[in-house]
């Protein structure tokens, strides 16, 4: 069974071994970006600084999950350019217009009650998968973050790379 | 190359070693929590439990996959306070709201068409990031299931955590 | 300390253990489908495909990230059958029609403004655990692609395994 030349080894070189081999398994890193905002249906495109994070993070294979802080603001893909901007949020006012009538105004005398909504309907984040280092997007497909609240924000956007 | 003192080991040992090492690696355990809910729009916090599940795990940084099961309710964030519990329900009906006029009841005779459109429009689950064993939400950041249903139900809801 | 038989170990002895053992660990599959679709609101049932990819990949317990390639499609549940496919389109089509009326029509003279719109309120793509290498479905629960682009396409779509 065992054949070739024959080490007697030493505990550390074995730990050694198992530390650079685990470098080539599984990791997970976890990043923040300060995303500034004007609220209001601001879109933001966030592609080039996750794909920095996940250039950076060694991992060749994986995904990034891309969640925001907070609660009235998602996370989506879309083709970044402003009028479809404009008409992203001309269909969410369909569903949530700005405005006063909402209960949610009644709790905190907050004027964000469209901003809430919104980001509930539309959910805090997605998952990007990587390959060979490369977020799997399309050409015209752009990882964005979308403000609905009412006042321009400082947004804090977890990225977090699960990858080898 | 080898110095220091040198053993002879035993294979169980390097095995043991092993064992000890992978449990800093990457784990992923599932569980599932049952929840009561009244349909019709109810919102029920689950932060706690995702939090006791993610607390348990050992693992200290990772993500939790939160998903349930069926096709009349969905999960998200949201600010959980009943005032705005009532604003979600309010924009949702917009799109989908109860009521006989829906394709799907010449299917199955059943009332809950616009739970279905509701479900399918929000998705279900998402996947919320933790750093030092805590979710990075938000201060006025819930996770909720939204149970869309017409009638009351327990919900499985299956949270899984891939941490290290 | 060390009982029981002792061997001399060869350094790649214990190379090919870690292998094996690595093995058992965490791992990161990557797979493409692809999805023919006739566009304006097809829904494509892909539970099967995603399913045989977890079945083949080794993973017992894991997830299936699912993510589809472009900004005019979505991945969501759905019970999968066709008059709920046309209650989903109805409600969708309440917040962005199919027609003239929208910016991105004035950047590249398109005509798929309602589908981007579409795309990027329910997003790319879903998480779905799995356990025993079976997804955690509801027993409605269908995995599905939804087209919103104006023409039929060939949609590609990523599904990539985490487990172990």
């Amino acid at each position: 069974m065992i054949s070739g030349f024959k080490y007697i080894v030493h505990i550390s070189e074995i730990l050694n071994m198992f530390k650079k081999a685990s470098q080539l398994l599984t990791m997970i890193k976890t990043e923040r970006i300060s995303v500034k905002s004007e609220g209001h249906g601001d879109v933001i495109d966030i592609t080039g600084k996750v794909s920095e994070i996940v250039g950076n993070s060694k991992a060749k294979n994986g995904s990034a999950v891309i969640f925001v802080n907070g609660s009235t603001a998602s996370v989506s893909t879309i083709e970044h350019e402003p009028n479809l901007i404009k008409d992203v949020n001309k269909a969410l006012d369909k569903i949530a217009p700005y405005g006063q009538d909402y209960e949610h105004h009644k709790t905190w005398g907050d004027d964000n009650g469209s901003a809430h909504v919104k980001s509930t309907l539309m959910g805090p984040g997605i998952t990007v998968p990587f390959e060979d280092g490369k977020l799997v997007l399309g050409t015209w497909q752009q990882i964005a973050v979308l403000d609905f609240d009412t006042r321009p924000r400082t947004r804090e956007v977890v990225v977090q790379v699960i990858g080898e």
